[in-house]
């Protein structure tokens, strides 16, 4: 698919069918996800793929109540590896680019599977607390966004966006 | 260009022709970033098109003195609106959400460059306090990356990544 079109076509898609998500597919979303750029090309990262019910239940009740997260056949869970990121860039690494690399990531994740019909939504609002002991994260891992993806069951309408001239501004 | 291409063929470029950005160009640049997705759509984001050669090479100074930057045509800085964040989302608003949107922009940002035969580097390490000082921006705005883009004059090699099997987990 055109980037364009993907850039464009991506919703947050919040219901999904019942269709499994090939092995395929997810390694496609994951591979995208390893190609985005990192400070220093550190990849302070880790990707977890889950698929278990009952996890993907506790994922989705940290994430105030989401239940609609359970109906995806996957959630990929990015995490930063805080330690990773410190060691090369310190405080600026952990709070800053580690961020910025997953969200980097978290975004190919969500492009690419537009490019293979299927949907995914980006949900940021979880106890981090909370995912870390249903995940049994080490302490070095902090997760930074839960990404349910699977064939998209809604086709809902584009965001409303602000007029491109209030959000950008020129220096001559 | 294909999605899947642009991903894996987006490098990080620190040379530049001397070839003008086209107006339109640098719209479908800013148009991509626009369409990143947000928490809650906030758009908590400004993004600042600088071309003037002594703005850029002040900017090129607060980066680790990386004067190379002042060879694009033009840069572009991603902020992020902290009280705009803040106002939706609190505190994880402005520490992390804002972050992560201005991230996803930013890549919309480079892969689009690619697209369009341009190439870009996402630059994260400069003051802070510097950019804000010599973009002149608002109490509000907090600079998060400088996008130099321009006609590549190198070709860089693909960065060496992490094998896929290292960096994902599985929970079944």
């Amino acid at each position: 698919m055109d980037l364009v079109e993907a850039i464009k076509n991506r919703r947050s898609i919040r219901s999904f069918k019942g269709d499994v998500v090939s092995e395929e597919d997810i390694y496609k979303l994951l591979e995208a996800a390893s190609y985005a750029p990192t400070a220093g090309n550190v990849q302070p990262w880790i990707f977890i793929v889950v698929k278990n019910i009952k996890t993907k239940k506790n994922l989705a009740v940290s994430a105030l109540n989401q239940l609609w997260m359970t109906e995806a056949p996957v959630v990929i869970v990015v995490c930063a590896n805080l330690a990773r990121a410190k060691r090369f860039y310190g405080e600026r690494g952990k709070d800053l680019y580690s961020i910025q690399d997953t969200a980097a990531a978290a975004q190919n994740i969500l492009l690419t599977a537009v490019s293979l019909g299927l949907g995914g939504c980006w949900v940021g609002a979880f106890s981090e607390a909370r995912v870390a002991k249903i995940l049994d994260l080490s302490l070095e891992l902090r997760p930074l966004a839960l990404i349910p993806v699977g064939y998209p069951n809604e086709e809902p309408q584009p965001s409303s966006r602000f007029k491109l001239e209030e959000a950008v501004s020129y220096v001559e």
